[in-house]
């Protein structure tokens, strides 16, 4: 899901499909194996000389980690160096996992799609980089736009990663939970997709459909549902919720995103404020309020498998409670209330948004130190030329195609105009 | 399997593949919560105040559900609305779900891979509609046709259909049954492929394949296969049934479309007959004389397994018998002859084609009402440009080469001949 | 993975999409049914009038047997014609099913993953057809090639085949070596990938990065570790893997393709000897080596589990063996040394090498009889238009856009000059 969905998701750009999906590729492969060392110095102490496993668990961990770096890669694509989208990824696994640890560990807030975790963390992280790297060539650029065919290439992304988000949103969870899980996520992107399709036709001037909202505007459903997906939504609850999740995305990428680069110099070429920075903390403040509301009567023992801190405190727990729901543990209780895991839940969403700004403003400045490599110039902007060697077969031909009917006009050859008359069908 | 496979079987046009891909997902999302309501109805009757549950096999069920509109999608691709495409949606997916009780429910016509209920019914109900909205601008079309690229796209659906197919034959039923259903689908498939390959460039002039031969009618062995699957087959029965599959959907996309088209007024555009319609007949054909042939020595507890009503009346059933098949629901039988129900299977498929091309017929002429947007006009059809905003800088691009060399050769700027000199390199 | 990874991953080639993605699913549909054969007549004596099997495990090893032939079909892609694919495709089977039992069955040598009896085995055997099918026309021929997007589709190939090559290798095991064999191969191709990366920039003359490598020697890892997948490699053994793997697979796309080449005349138009031969002769030497170190203190019950004829012949097996591997077979041990069992692993090595290139040769010179179609000509080679029906308005438009300008400049039509103004825009 990782490497097919982010990695052709981003193919949009019509010169840039090479860095898309092949940089994807090189971050992840670096991230996962970064990322296990990270947590297990974070959770397993190895500095001070404990060893830690790899399992199945971890790499999945490791995975997803991935996926967080690659959301922020979605905000700066096209105007950043692969050295420096190593630096930033380097960087970014660090606090997030800092950030996942804090949030999760300390504060007991529960994520189970990790829509603030990787979704909102990576969205704000990404765009504070991208402030700090705010390059007005970069502004109205018309290579950061996209060709018939890259968005076609795009579509694969998007529906790979539209049917794996249900196992994605149920996969840290199990038993009820994890049906839940898949059948909330399924029909809040189902939602979210007729939704996407309806606002992108309406507030069009000719009320067409446009590509980059379909693309990406229909996944939103997934993360707005992400923190919730494993609690009795209803099914009424889901399709609300990605319904939502689709209307603010699409007004997200017609309106937002321009006064965001105009006003605010932030830049973000794949619209990943719009897909997953508002639907992450929507996902955040839906679990925050479902968490304040949520009674015994009407989640019965999903309530404690949840929210473990809510069991009563040992000493409280009455003989009745046992013989109700025998499969808890009833030694880890804490006795909170609703009102205070709400709170919690809150508090991490505010964490996460401080922690994922601060480090990515201090990420930005350090990416700015002239030893890494600068993409700067407008033609070196959303640009594989730059640092791939491209098949330019293409233009040679369409060169040659030129040169030879001005040749059979002519009788003469062109071949010493070359430098001017350099012909550009790029595809 | 859905979404991949269907959604870029269907972009091998040349200027449709925003349509068809994205369409096909708006679809899809529609027709699940769609039908999981529509079955509510008619399964647990919400009418009379009756509540219904979701769960994952009614997840299922609904994806099924849409498989079957967008096969009647492809006999119209390129020749509607979107607005009319829901609208059709919405009445097929009733009709589709009533067949499918009174065949199943009602006739006990059993159909493990869905091949009457799906295959045939969205090819004949798609052609119905078809016929409804003959539009003789629409033959022959230039837009009607692939490229180079958008076959390749393609090639990706196809590839993804094939290699679920199993998965989909396979996925209503259990134990033995799942894995005869897996090897005889898998088998057929294979069969077919090689058939295929060998038809298509048989029947050619000059002894070449052609892409859209390869495209479809190599998964006509899975739509065949569909109703017998689960059946006790034999290899070379799987591979047989394979390679007639293989044959007829060749057949039918040599000559039988074209004989649609200009004698019956059919058109079809992606040739949903050759490869669902048929093949989903024959499919019901072969269940039928499987079902009259099948008896307790071949088949075994298989027999009553698959066909529950050929277990003996509760009066009837023996001591012998409950210590042979001690699994069996003894209380459950109405001991039904081989004949009786063969005939029923044959009843189902005549019900089902019934079923089909007269809510075909009445959704035809719903969306012939002028307040759904209506397509007919030849530079309408087979044209993204309808209904999307489509990148166009290919054509600026193209154009400016070619203003910019008759510049060079001139001295003058041809920016006021720009309207006639309209450059069009489609890709 | 077999379908979607081959498939697309060969799919670089500007003009040979087509041929590249359909003829593999041709050749697997043709082997999977081919393999159960000769597979029922080694193992089972069909012959002797045994009948044998199907269910899913023959249908596993027989898609296996297809990535065999898929590989050789790489080395010789654009070079053959369908018709000598499928006579090699035929050769090979029962060639490569003979190595696997002579290497399996009789010499007892493990390979987990099949890097021996499938990446060494299908590439040497398709460089040694390769080798009899020298052809002058297509050293440096422009088409053998890629273009932007044929890249970009391959990358769909590549994708696949990374992220299913750990099921691949695990696929054959069970419980902890199945953990084992999932969690190397992941490791090793994250490493792999890193340093292909590294090693494809840091070689360039400009330091850019260059898709052919990207494509292919990120995946070489999964084949180097393929052999001791399911050995205890620990983490840093499966890094140190994976790295050799993607150096020695860049150094082959680097220098090594071109000196085969050109003074070998061993053309290899994938570079199959720089993805699965040179890594799958890693993978066994490290497997010979692996299983010379083995002992019972490191390695446990694995021990017997991944080498059964180490378990202690039936009258040497002491009770206190008995009691600490309960779980064993103690009547099927043969008592090898360490020494023994890598003394076999590598001789299986050089039989594997011996057979695929001797029978290579012999389905190489067969191949030349004339009755089978021949692929000579430089215009034929590298080329769908040879075997299939190509769209090609693209040319006709391109075309008619010249004539126009032309015919806009000058008052008269160029229609007579057509032969000699033949547009090719290729795409």
């Amino acid at each position: 899901m990782i490497f097919v969905g982010f990695g052709f998701l981003m193919t949009f750009l019509r010169r840039y499909g090479f860095s898309a999906v092949s940089l994807n590729m090189l971050i992840s492969a670096l991230v996962i194996q970064w990322a296990m060392l990270v947590r297990g110095c974070i959770y397993e102490g190895i500095f001070k000389g404990n060893k830690f496993q790899v399992r199945i668990e971890e790499m999945v961990t490791a995975d997803f980690a991935s996926a967080t770096v690659l959301i922020s890669f979605g905000a700066v694509l096209g105007r950043t160096s692969p050295l420096q989208l190593l630096i930033m990824a380097l960087i970014e696994v660090i606090a997030a996992q800092v950030n996942g640890w804090v949030c999760h560990d300390k504060l007991h807030a529960v994520d189970v799609g990790e829509s603030m975790y990787i979704h909102a963390f990576g969205a704000y992280f990404g765009l504070a980089v991208s402030r700090v790297h705010y390059n007005k060539n970069a502004q109205n650029h018309h290579k950061g736009e996209s060709c018939y065919h890259s968005d076609l290439f795009s579509m694969i992304g998007t529906i790979f990663l539209w049917m794996y988000w249900p196992s994605f949103n149920g996969g840290g969870s199990e038993g009820d939970e994890q049906h839940r899980a898949y059948i909330n996520t399924y029909l809040s992107l189902c939602a979210c997709t007729v939704v996407t399709f309806a606002v992108t036709a309406i507030t069009d001037k000719k009320g067409k459909f446009t590509m980059e909202f379909i693309q990406n505007a229909t996944l939103a459903g997934g993360v707005a549902v992400g923190t919730t997906a494993n609690m009795p939504l209803q099914p009424w609850g889901a399709i609300v919720m990605g319904s939502v999740a689709g209307l603010i995305s699409c007004i997200g990428y017609r309106y937002i995103s321009e006064f965001f680069s105009e006003k605010l110099k932030i830049q973000d070429t794949c619209g990943v404020h719009n897909l997953h920075g508002m639907p992450g903390v929507l996902a955040a403040i839906a679990g925050a309020i479902m968490a304040a509301m949520a009674t015994q009567e009407d989640w019965g023992v999903s309530l404690y498998e949840i929210f473990p801190y809510r069991i009563p405190e040992p000493d409280n727990v009455t003989d009745a409670f046992k013989v109700q729901f025998p499969s808890l543990d009833f030694d880890s209780g804490k006795g909170w209330s609703a009102g205070k895991q709400g709170g919690y839940q809150a508090i991490a969403l505010a964490v996460t948004l401080g922690i994922a700004i601060a480090s990515g403003l201090i990420a930005g400045f350090i990416l700015k130190i002239p030893i890494f490599d600068q993409v700067c110039e407008e033609e070196e902007l959303f640009e594989d030329l730059m640092f791939w060697n491209v098949p330019e077969e293409e233009e040679h031909e369409a060169e040659g195609v030129a040169r030879k009917y001005l040749h059979d006009r002519n009788g003469t050859d062109m071949t010493e105009n070359k430098g001017t008359n350099m012909v550009n069908i790029k595809l």
